[in-house]
């Protein structure tokens, strides 16, 4: 088992039904069914085009109720699409971390302990990059063109799903330890 | 993904509190806290020696509601214990199988769906072999000698735990679809 090390920088939700854009929140509470009130709380979910083992649509356990995006790779995505930063509000992001800068390439199920708040967090894998967020950065730069230019330049950079081990808080300036088995 | 086919020949529950050792049912329904009345239902349950980086006993999600063994590994043990047989029940198994050989050897995240009834689960690695159910051996087979014996006898035969992805119904003459991502 090797360990590491990350400071939590921002905790956002996606309480708003119009979108899937978070904002920043001073702490958010985690229950296993995710983040109360945010857009992807929930035991159950529809299964998606990533389950096509069942019929779209049929209820699923969720997964995928914590997304949490490395500040290095939101640098670097900056810097490949020349935005200057990429927000993680942008990508409808939960937690933004930084210190450990592989963030995306962490293997599914790895742990993420914040122990300040006594929150346990599965990795679940990579958070495969989608259009939804490539409209958005290109809106919020009044670039169109960085619409297509999103998916390519967020592969492997994009961050993770997490599913819920321990129920806790997660607030800014919390450290992580980030445990790979 | 690779996809393989067995079938349930037995399902069965640990409904007595005294005992984890199960008895066969005609069907069982699964729910994502796994089977009602069963000794490892629960959306929790408390961390043990596997989860060491959480205080023993704090609750923690259950990835392990169902247990299943695999027939043919079954029959292996009891060729290398000379039992003549090893049945699911003293091994606390919830589903028996039948077709898939290297079953212990799947790997976490592979896919179990049982079509007729709609239920999928979800591999979550081998199931350690531990004393319990050594101690049951010994006691069933009237042989002492079998509570050392049966965990070297069983390591990587004694089965996987899954956690619930559909809910669904599992019953006998059942066919399951196992893909491996």
């Amino acid at each position: 088992m090797k360990t590491f090390t990350a400071i939590v920088e921002a905790v956002l939700t996606a309480t708003d039904p119009s979108t899937f854009v978070t904002r920043r929140e001073q702490e958010i509470r985690i229950e296993l069914a995710g983040i109360p009130g945010d857009r992807h709380y929930g035991l159950l979910r529809p299964a998606d085009v990533r389950q096509s083992f069942y019929p779209r649509g049929t209820m699923i356990a969720n997964r995928r109720q914590i997304s949490i995006v490395g500040a290095e790779e939101m640098e670097q995505i900056a810097t490949l699409l020349e935005t200057g930063e990429i927000l993680p509000e942008w990508l409808g992001a939960n937690i933004l971390l930084r210190g450990y800068a592989p963030l995306t390439l962490l293997p599914q199920g790895a742990r993420l302990l914040f122990e300040r708040g006594s929150t346990g967090l599965i990795c679940e894998g990579e958070n495969l990059p989608c259009s939804g967020p490539a409209k958005v950065i290109a809106a919020s730069c009044d670039r169109p063109e960085l619409a297509k230019k999103f998916v390519p330049a967020a592969k492997q950079k994009r961050g993770i799903v997490c599913s819920v081990e321990k129920e806790g808080t997660v607030a800014p300036g919390d450290t992580v330890r980030i445990m790979i088995p």
